[in-house]
């Protein structure tokens, strides 16, 4: 498949983390010649915390994740892709249960602290002794980190990658992320998955309530084509090496929050399809939450995409998503800028304004949209992408 | 434009309604060579029903009709296409007051009593003096009903026009309506508009409240792409002609669902792009609102969209809405079925199951899913398209 144009130009190199060690093996589930499996090991008295999607058809890893994360404490993660183990009923939970069961063996730890995704196919048994006899031979490295970004690959066209340091109580601690689509999206490879590690000591409802808050503006701000996965993960590993002294934690929260926006704009830019990347700020809103669910009104409108991808600056669209959010709005304060061009200003289209003056920024790549809906002080931002032929084929054609 | 392969192979005839006279002109707002004028006369003491966008961005003609539903009388209907008035601020407010000024001297009637409704292009002034210029040659008839449909088109490849009769205490009636779509959405022509006309007497509240209620399960019940127009607009108007005794309505009733099903089944048809007509039923929900989300959710699916266009029985994505819809669903005992067919059953993929069982329903036109959520006993059924490649071509290259 051919790589997104809005593909990164080149990838960081990221670094050792103390206190995991990362593998890979081709365990041939799904598919040849490449690999498809990620194991990482985490040191003892690693902290975890995690996001799971809200799907109400969520996958078997999925509730076995939500469980461990009770715990608190992780010591594996173990990550395959081709085949998500999704409605696969009783025999995908048995299946979680033989891999978790061979893990704490292999790696003598705690089943409950053992952590798995799957990513691929929805509704195919997951052949899951090809992992369990792959897990025992694979070597584990403590730089593997474009290989682990490549093992959980599914319709992706690019490995993401992300590494932020910061500072608590004057000691620097480095976060790593990995992350794949491509988009809430994927065919039926259905998933968002993303893994974060750092050697940070933070505690688990520290780690917990800080993953969820930054995970509200970066993961759960983007949209494809506002399907939801039935897999989704975000899952973030504090392997606790730095031995930094509890306290401050806002430079750590400011560092995860760009690794986490950059990771989740990775995964925009490789939307099934996607030519252009769309960030769309709805301000003037009652609430943060009101100002979201405009701003995804626009996001997720197939007619607002659907112009963009043809550059056209088709505002009208804009209006009627913003009528349709079901959030309160003022007609007659609403104001649209494109590309910073005031296009419609307190409920009518900008005398000012003709369409010449963003011809350029539609033809680009990053196409910025912002609204005002005239009630309060509130604003939010999420990214998307634009809707294109491309997209109805591989959507089309995937399976066949 | 290339007329929709789902498009009826025949329109019926129209006979004329007691109390009502169509007129229709070229009063040259857009188009060039065809009409987009329609003007209804309605005898004095018609009463009228109607259903408006709930969108927050309305246009003035949906305003100005949702007061004089108020009243609950209505003479006059005039609508006008290409030019929605819709977010043109005091300016669009001031274009119905002058054409509802203009025509209640000409109709001699009470403006109140005037409902106007204009589709077409968001943002752009509508220059209401060709339509009231326009108004006094119209020349009226009882049987214009075909020019009627065809004069509110705007991107609909065919005109919708449908009839029925119904017993009222013994009295025959006769209901006649138009629509036009194409669909929710039709880019930025944006609007839903459906007109009904009875010579039946019913007073305002009855007809209201049949009105709401077969709108939830006719109009309510479509979607092309899950957008929302600014100005979608159902009236229904009961001349009284008939001069029935007032008393049970339940046939009118019955005729009135299947004839707004039918001009509803003709707008999805008509769906940009459409190759496909889609039934989704989902049963065994939690409530009739809960099933109704379900079927929307799995309705207005890109992915599942896409998968229909290319005839793919990708059912995994089926799941996936389901998931997603926020609604309560038993995952392990979810059951899907295609054309038919068991595809999953009990949360897991029908063991019995092999695609090429609805091979030849998938290559067909009217594709049936349904699915069962294990939870209640409350279904609802859904109607709606698939998402093809002209969907693209249409929505982006409209204004170009």
């Amino acid at each position: 498949m051919q790589t997104s144009p809005l593909a990164p130009k080149s990838y960081p190199t990221l670094k050792a983390i103390a206190g995991v060690r990362l593998g890979t093996a081709e365990s041939g589930i799904r598919y040849a010649g490449r690999t498809d499996l990620l194991v990482a090991e985490l040191a003892e008295g690693t902290t975890v915390a995690g996001v799971l999607t809200k799907s109400l058809t969520a996958s078997a890893s999925v509730l076995a994740c939500r469980d461990s994360l009770i715990s608190g404490k992780a010591r594996l993660l173990v990550v395959n892709s081709g085949n998500s183990n999704a409605f696969t009923g009783k025999a995908g939970v048995n299946s979680v249960e033989r891999i978790r069961a061979a893990a704490s063996k292999l790696f003598n730890c705690d089943k409950k602290n053992i952590f798995t995704s799957s990513t691929g196919v929805i509704g195919e048994k997951l052949p899951d002794e090809k992992i369990t006899s792959a897990l025992p031979a694979i070597p584990l490295s403590e730089t593997a980190w474009d290989e682990a970004a490549r093992a959980i690959m599914t319709t992706d066209t690019y490995p993401k990658l992300a590494t932020m340091t910061a500072q608590i109580e004057g000691t620097t601690v480095t976060i790593n992320g990995i992350a794949k689509g491509s988009g809430m999206i994927a065919p039926d490879m259905a998933t968002m998955l993303a893994y974060v590690f750092t050697d940070a000591k933070i505690p688990t409802g520290e780690l917990q309530k800080i993953l969820s808050e930054e995970n509200e503006s970066t993961f759960n701000s983007i949209t494809v084509d506002g399907d939801t996965s039935t897999s989704d993960t975000l899952l973030l590993f504090a392997t606790g090496k730095a031995d930094n002294k509890n306290g401050d934690y806002s430079d750590f929260r400011r560092s995860l929050h760009i690794l986490l926006h950059d990771l989740a704009l990775q995964i925009v830019k490789d939307g099934e399809g996607a030519e252009k990347l769309i960030t769309i700020t709805a301000a003037g809103a009652e609430s943060k939450k009101a100002a979201k669910n405009i701003a995804m009104s626009i996001a997720n409108s197939p007619l607002v995409k659907t112009a963009i991808a043809a550059s056209d600056a088709n505002w009208g669209r804009i209006v009627m998503a913003v009528g349709k959010a079901g959030e309160k709005a003022d007609r007659d304060k609403l104001s649209i800028s494109i590309g910073g061009v005031s296009v419609a200003i307190n409920g009518e289209a900008d005398a000012n304004y003709s369409e010449s003056q963003i011809a350029s920024h539609m033809q680009g790549r990053d196409i910025i949209i912002n609204v005002d809906v005239g009630i309060g002080n509130e604003s939010a931002t999420v990214y998307t992408c634009d809707l294109t032929h491309r997209y109805i084929d591989i959507n089309g054609s995937y399976r066949t």
